[in-house]
C-alpha cells in the first residue's frame, strides 16, 4: 500500500468563437517523446503555487498575456497518462479578455495556433480526451450560463451571439424571439455602435452587461 | 522552480435524502491531528490506482459497503490544505445504491455517522469547504438533471420526490403540474405498490426509471 506521489499538473484549454465556430489554442511541443506534436498548454505546479496560480503561469508562458476568465474542469489521473513520470492534471478552461487580440508565445513552444475544435491535429498525452471534456463542458454550460459572452469579443453582432448559441444547442433559433429573450435577461447591452454591412444597413454592436460566468437559464 | 510532488488524495461527500432534508455522512478521526474531529472520508491515492479506484476503496472503507454512483467535483490545491505535508485531493460525490441500508464501516475510522448537511460539526482538513462546494453542486443539478432520484431510496412517494426538488431549487412547486411534469419526462414510473398512511387512502410508491444521472432539464 505505497501512496503515490505523482507531479502535480495543469493543462488548459483555451477558447474563442469565430466565424459561428469554436477555437482551441493548441501549442506545438519541443520536447521528447513529443517534438512536433501539439497539445494544449500545461505546466508541472510548483511547490509555492496551488492549481490557480499554476494556471495563470500557463497561460502567460502560452500567450504572452495575462487576463482571461478561468475554470476548473476535471482532474486526468489515468497511471500511464504521461509516458515520462506519473503526473495527475487538473484541467482548466480559459476564455481571454481580449478574443481578438493576437497571442505571443514564450519560447517554451515552437509555436501556438487557433484550430478549429472539429478540426485539429491529434494531440500528445490524453489531451484529445481533455478537449473533448471541456467542449463537451462548453455545450452543456450554454444551457444555462452566460459562457456565450465570454467566447465573443468585446464588441459583437446579435446574429454572432445567436450563432454561439446555435451551435450549443444545435438547433436553429428564430432569430426574433432570442433576441427579445437574451435582451430581456439583461445579458447584453448595446453599445451604441454599429458595424457597416456593405449595400443593406449597418449592423447594430452589443457588448456583456457582466464579464463573470453567472448563471443563466436560458431555455 | 521546484515542481511539486503532493501525495494525491480524494475526499468524498457521501449524500441522501430524509424528510425533507439532505444528509451527508461524515467520520470521526483517529488520528494526529484531528483526533475526535468529523470530516468527509477519504484516502491518499495509490501508486497502483487512479483516482476512480480510489474513491471506491476509500467509500468500501468508510462505509463497509460498494455500490454507489459516483461523481467528481472538484480539486483542491491550497498548499496548506493539510498540515503534515502538501496533499492536492479531487473530492467526489457519491450516493449509494440503496440509501436505506445502514453502513458498516471498517476500522479506518472511530465511527460514521449521517449529519444534516445544514448541522455539521466543523470539519478537519478544507472539508467545510469541500462540503460546500458539493452542496452547490447537488443544488445546481437539480435544475438540469435527475439527480434528485438518486438521492432517494429505491421506492419514494411522490411528495418525497417534490420536496427534493423544492429543497433544490428552494421553492414551493404546485403539486398536481409536478406530478404531470415528472411522468411527462419519463424519470420515473409507478412500482405498484403503496404505503399506508393512516386513516387517509394509502400513497402510491415510484422508482426511478434510470439510477444513472442524466441530463433532464426539468424547468
Amino acid at each position: 500500500m505505497i501512496p503515490t506521489k505523482p507531479y502535480a499538473a495543469t493543462d488548459l484549454g483555451i477558447f474563442r468563437f469565430l466565424d459561428g465556430k469554436l477555437l482551441v489554442y493548441l501549442v506545438e511541443l519541443k520536447i521528447e517523446p513529443f517534438v512536433g506534436r501539439y497539445s494544449l498548454p500545461g505546466t508541472l505546479v510548483l511547490e509555492t503555487e496551488d492549481l490557480e496560480a499554476a494556471v495563470r503561469r500557463a497561460y502567460r508562458e502560452a500567450t504572452g498575456w495575462s487576463g482571461a476568465y478561468f475554470e476548473q474542469v476535471y482532474t486526468f489521473s489515468a497511471i500511464d497518462r504521461d509516458p515520462r513520470r506519473r503526473t495527475i492534471s487538473t484541467a482548466y478552461m480559459g476564455f481571454p479578455d481580449r478574443p481578438g487580440e493576437p497571442f505571443e508565445p514564450v519560447d517554451k513552444y515552437r509555436t501556438g495556433e487557433w484550430f478549429y475544435v472539429n478540426d485539429t491535429p491529434s494531440l500528445a498525452y490524453d489531451h484529445n480526451e481533455i478537449l473533448k471534456v471541456c467542449t463537451d463542458r462548453i455545450a452543456a454550460k450554454l444551457n444555462y450560463t452566460n459562457i456565450a459572452l465570454l467566447l465573443l469579443p468585446g464588441e459583437f453582432t446579435m446574429s454572432e451571439l445567436q450563432c454561439v448559441y446555435e451551435q450549443g444547442l444545435g438547433e436553429e433559433l428564430e432569430t426574433g424571439s432570442f433576441s427579445d429573450k437574451v435582451l430581456s435577461l439583461g445579458m447584453i447591452e448595446a453599445t451604441g455602435g454599429e458595424r457597416p454591412a456593405g449595400n443593406v444597413p449597418p449592423v447594430p454592436l452589443y457588448r456583456a452587461v457582466h464579464r463573470e460566468l453567472q448563471e443563466i437559464p436560458f431555455i
